[in-house]
């Protein structure tokens, strides 16, 4: 029982740490969604396309997690008020960004300047279930590439979601993936979910996604 | 350094009883294959095709890895030889197969009636990556959809593979994939990796893979 007792106090002490940073967050007033999905879902075209739609309501910011790279940070660094790497090939956990990390990047973020942090999430459906952050919003992608399985093989990423975006909605025509089918799935795990179907290559559904994201953040917050 | 420790402890176990499984399997002549990818990169695709290619040559037996259903187990078991399902999600390690539960499989199977192990790990480009299973060859699935960058992403994982298979090969007109820039930064972090491209919804280029993987097997072992 050694391991699983480990286990039990780091996710505590991740709880911990998790709830600080949301306090900090709220203390300036910075709304923070944790982006997760599968590798190459569409988590950095989807902060691309929100940070184009956005821009000019809100500042955003964004850290990037990746195991080994620094590449989504290349890609969203002009774009974005702000950016913070996260690369956690030689930290303690490497499957997911956790609390602690997320801590670290806001200290180097510019709280006072920022409206809406986009923390992109370690590619993998497992292990980010497990770790909350401090963030206000859990959003997972899932692109039709994938297959329309994944909610019952990866449950509890979906089950634990406040939206699930449905990316790549351009490959409707050369996959067997049954939508309807894909809702249905999610719907029985978390009814409560928001779900909206985006392709971040044609830029259809953006513009629901960018909605949802300003109502959720109005709902949470009075503006700065 | 707690933690750190006890991980290290439980990779040295993890290899430890890794090493009792290849033995076993060695006695009986069973050559085993450890597929790892991406959720929904084509791992039971891969196997179904290598099944109703190769079935006539050999007794193929499946060990199929998920979190948390048995869809994949439930599409393979009237073709494999012998199936056994892994569910992981309330294992002390949920995010991969270690060698512990494949020792547990392997006692679940008929081992000298079958010639050729497909393992199908659970859908994760890191935490596999960590765990060797006892098997002969580790076999790495990418997917055209999921872009070019999976490499430099997530390197450990490729760095290690006999073989890295690039799936969904019908999709190049539909998707910005460099095949050569991905083939060189495979190349890059291990010059000695086979490299195969496939589409397991066309069949092209199964025949391909299926001959390195009788190459392979003959080239490990008399065959019985």
């Amino acid at each position: 029982m050694k391991k699983i007792e480990i286990v039990q106090n780091i996710l505590e002490a991740n709880e911990s740490i998790a709830s600080q940073n949301q306090r900090l967050l709220d203390e300036y007033k910075v709304f923070a969604i944790n982006i997760m999905s599968s590798p190459g879902a569409g988590k950095t075209s989807l902060i691309l396309q929100t940070i184009a739609r956005l821009k000019d309501k809100l500042r955003i910011g964004v850290v990037e997690g990746d195991f080994a790279s620094t590449i989504d940070a290349d890609k969203v660094k002009d774009e974005a008020a702000a950016v913070v790497q996260i690369t956690t090939r030689n930290m303690s956990e490497q499957c997911a960004l956790i609390a602690n990390m997320v801590s670290h990047a806001l200290k180097c973020l510019p709280l006072g300047d920022i409206d809406l942090l986009l923390i992109e999430n370690v590619g993998n459906l497992l292990c980010p279930a497990e770790f909350v952050l401090g963030e206000h919003r859990r959003v997972v992608i899932s692109s039709l590439p994938e297959g329309d399985d994944k909610p019952i093989k990866y449950p509890v990423i979906f089950a634990d979601a406040d939206a699930v975006v449905i990316n790549k909605l351009d490959f409707l025509p050369y996959v067997d993936f049954d939508i309807a089918a894909f809702e249905k799935a999610i719907k029985r795990l978390n009814p409560g979910v928001k779900i909206l179907q985006v392709s971040c290559k044609t830029g259809a559904g953006i513009e629901n996604w960018c909605s949802w994201l300003l109502d959720e953040l109005k709902a949470n917050r009075i503006g700065k």
